[in-house]
C-alpha cells in the first residue's frame, strides 16, 4: 500500500474541509481567492473543459495556461458526475459542474488521453457534447479528444486532426469526418482540433490570436516564456513526414 | 453571482462522493483507476509537487506531463494543509498530502505563480522545504519557485535561475544564489531550477534525461507530439538576450 497513500485519513479530511467549504461556500471561495493573487473577478463567458478519468495532463492543462487570463473568459471543469478527475499521470482535478448542472459554455474543449477510449462509447458523454455544441461559439478539442466528437457526430463532414500516435484508432471513430494529417491544429468553421498533446497549446494561441489578435497572443506566450509554433503547417508529428 | 457557480449544491456532492470514498476508500481508488486506463502500480520513488494557492499552471503540468509515466517515480501534490490547491488561472487540484504526513520525497518540484509572492513569507512552507531538501535526491523548481527555496537559504552558493518576466523580484530573495541570466534551466549538484512557466517543461525532461538517458527523454517528448529545447543555453528570453 505504500504507494496507495490516498488514505481514508487524508480522504476524510479532504471531505470534511469541503463540507466546512459547504456550509459557507461564498466566503469560502472568496476567502481563498484572497489568500492568493488569483483573481477572480466575474467574466460573462466560460470556457468549459470536459473531463474524465484518464485525460492527458497536458492536453487540458496547456491550454488552461494560455487561456487562463483572457478578459471575458473564465474556465470551469465539467465532468459527467461532478467530483474528481484523475489524468492519466495520476493528479486529479476538481470538476466544478456535473453534466446535469452545466451552463452553457461559449468555449467547449475535450481533451485526449487513455481515457477517451472509454467515452467514445459513452452515450451519456455524446449527448452532453451534442447538447453543448448546439449553442457553442467554439468548440475544441486537443489530442485524442476529437475522437470523441467525431464519435458525437460533431465533426462530420468537416476538416479535423488529431493525435499523431493514436492516429489510426483515432480517426477510425468516424468516416464522415475529413482527417488532416499534416496539420498542428485545425480551424473549421467554429471547430478548431489539434494533433497531440503539447499542440492543444498552440491551438489555444492560434484561438486566442482570433479572438483577441496577434499581439495578445504572442505576449501570452512570451509572459509564459513559450515559444509559440504558431503555424498550422508545421506539424513535426505529421503522418506524412513519419 | 453567475460566474461564482462553486455553489454549495456543488460542494456537498463533492463533499459526499469523497465521503463515500473515505468509506472504502482503497476499493474506490482501485475502481477509479479500473475505470480508465490510467496505471498506477506500485512504484518505490516519489516525485512530491508542492503546491499552493496561485501556483502557475505550466509550472506544474508541463513537468507532470513528461514526468507521469517514469517506472520509478509516482507524482503526488502536497499542500500546507492538504485539500485544494487552486491555481492563478482558477482550477483546483487535490492535494494528497498535507506537511504534516507527506513522506520523504526522492524528487522535490515547488512551482512559481503570483501566490510566490506570499509564500516566501511563509515560514511552516520554508521549514517544509529546508526538511525535505536534507534527503531528497533532487532539488527542483520552475519560474519563481526558486525565489521559495532562495529563500529558504537551499540554493545557498549554488546557481540557480528562475522567471526572466520577475527577474528583479524573484532574485531579490537572496543575494547569496548565483542567479544565472542566460539559462532556459541549471543543473548545480542535485538543485535544479528552470526559467519561467513553460521552461520548466524542458527542465523535466533533462531531468529524464539525467535518470534514464537521451532515448527516454526523447521519447517522451515525441509522445507527447513536444519540441523539446534540450540545450540549457538556448534560453530566447534571457535578461541579456532582451
Amino acid at each position: 500500500m505504500k504507494n496507495n497513500r490516498f488514505t481514508r485519513r487524508n480522504i476524510l479530511g479532504l471531505a470534511t474541509a469541503l463540507s466546512s467549504f459547504a456550509l459557507t461556500s461564498t466566503q469560502t471561495f472568496a476567502e481563498i481567492s484572497s489568500h492568493s493573487d488569483i483573481v477572480l473577478s466575474p467574466k460573462p463567458k466560460k470556457i468549459g473543459i470536459v473531463l474524465f478519468n484518464g485525460f492527458e495532463t497536458l492536453d487540458v492543462f496547456g491550454p488552461v495556461q494560455m487561456w487562463g487570463k483572457l478578459k471575458d473568459y473564465e474556465i470551469v471543469t465539467v465532468c459527467q458526475n461532478g467530483g474528481i478527475a484523475r489524468s492519466s499521470q495520476g493528479l486529479d482535478t476538481v470538476c466544478r459542474y456535473s453534466f446535469v448542472d452545466a451552463p452553457q459554455f461559449e468555449i467547449l474543449m475535450i481533451p485526449g488521453g487513455g481515457g477517451t477510449r472509454k467515452e467514445v462509447n459513452n452515450t451519456v458523454m455524446l449527448d452532453f457534447l451534442r447538447h453543448q455544441n448546439r449553442a457553442t461559439e467554439w468548440t475544441t478539442s486537443v489530442c485524442t479528444g476529437a475522437a470523441v466528437l467525431a464519435r458525437a457526430g460533431i465533426l462530420d463532414n468537416h476538416r479535423a486532426t488529431t493525435n499523431k500516435n493514436a492516429w489510426v484508432w483515432a480517426t477510425s471513430n468516424s468516416k464522415s469526418v475529413k482527417w488532416q494529417p499534416h496539420a498542428r491544429w485545425v480551424f473549421d468553421g467554429k471547430y478548431v482540433t489539434s494533433s497531440g498533446v503539447s499542440a492543444g497549446t498552440d491551438m489555444a494561441l492560434a484561438l486566442v490570436k482570433q479572438l483577441y489578435g496577434q499581439e495578445i497572443a504572442q505576449q501570452t506566450a512570451r509572459l509564459a516564456e513559450y515559444v509559440w509554433n504558431g503555424d498550422p503547417t508545421n506539424d513535426p508529428f505529421a503522418i506524412d513526414s513519419k
